[in-house]
């Protein structure tokens, strides 16, 4: 414990292998898979869109994004709630850092909009509390493995934007986990307003309906446009 | 902001002069002030309490809490929501770790219990956003300048367990500030599981009703105790 460093894998998987390129850069265009159960980065210049698509409709995707010139400053759902004033995100919202910068813009939403910004990123403790005595894959782990597959290193682990993940919060402040409400083929974009480094994690939470019931965590894709 | 470092201050205010020691260690069942719109920092070892104490009843207290043995732990209000299955944490509630270790234990609130765990702390962005021109006190470099104070620094800045802040959740997930509703001298105590570092800021919002309506940000106090 008292060498825990924030940027270590607690295990391993083919996270670490996935890369796009060597740093992240994409070649515009091209549609790269999340496979199911890793995480993957990539680099979005400014004014380049990221569109995030939901094969199944019922796969999570854990989002977070760094500001490229210092990943101190990242997304942050925590300054995203006093600036959008809800807790759902939607079309036309920026998404903020802890700087309160506008990192990304949410430009295209074509699923109900239900999408998931209080609860942490799964990973090897919350296993563990779930009765895992062997390794469980884990987003926390494949945000740590993505970076370390282009060179990079996590300086924390913020709270994710969990893409399609939904947690509805009652007026008393219970949540609860259900199935997505999203539709195969479904996908969001995001627009750059800086440079950024984001990482996308298809959730291989399987002990929990997050990622549906009764189905198997599956894969995700990506793609990087000019405009 | 290539140099962006998040445990340095935008401004200063009083908080870099009120340790309450010299690497915040308490004595025992002393009261301490905790500045109006100043912060403090206090180490709580396994097995005291500490007690907070609102005077007026609307003053809002940003709450963060670090693992002694490694700052990198820390309260976390992400994974706290998974752990309780609520935003609004109680009597009772383990308050948890990005490691999902329980640090400190609620073990009084005599307060109706409306506290905040999705807002972020006011910073120097944030004032400028409401439109200051000259330096605002502010929460973030609260805990800067209380972990400073002691000889730390602050890794990243968490996002704050806001006590008595009181922001409703719509079910459509809506967000708004209102005034909180604790009585004046209502008092919280936490009880500690593992040693840790506890900062406290006295928030200096004055420019929404986070602190009350047409009154001024107002001191907090606190003591550590045995049990």
């Amino acid at each position: 414990m008292q060498h825990y460093d924030p940027g270590q894998p607690d295990g391993t998987n083919a996270s670490l292998t996935l890369a796009i390129s060597p740093d992240g850069t994409p070649e515009p265009g091209r549609t790269y898979p999340v496979e199911a159960r890793c995480g993957i980065a990539v680099r979005v210049a400014k004014g380049q869109t990221l569109t995030v698509i939901n094969p199944s409709g019922h796969q999570v995707c854990d989002f977070w994004a760094f500001a490229t010139e210092n990943m101190h400053e990242h997304l942050s759902m925590a300054h995203l709630h006093t600036t959008l004033g809800t807790i759902f995100p939607k079309v036309g919202d920026p998404l903020v850092s802890t700087l309160r910068r506008t990192l990304l813009t949410i430009t295209e939403d074509t699923s109900p909009g239900v999408h998931d910004t209080v609860i942490a990123s799964c990973d090897h403790a919350r296993y563990r509390q779930l009765g895992c005595t062997a390794y469980h894959d884990n987003c926390a782990d494949n945000l740590r493995m993505a970076l370390i597959a282009i060179g990079l290193r996590a300086p924390m682990i913020p709270a994710p934007f969990n893409l399609w993940m939904n947690v509805p919060v009652a007026p008393d402040g219970v949540t609860r986990f259900a199935p997505p409400v999203a539709a195969p083929g479904d996908r969001m974009s995001f627009r750059a307003n800086v440079d950024v480094i984001v990482v996308m994690s298809a959730c291989p939470q399987d002990l929990t309906p997050v990622n549906g019931e009764g189905v198997a965590p599956g894969p995700l894709a990506f793609a990087i446009t000019a405009g």
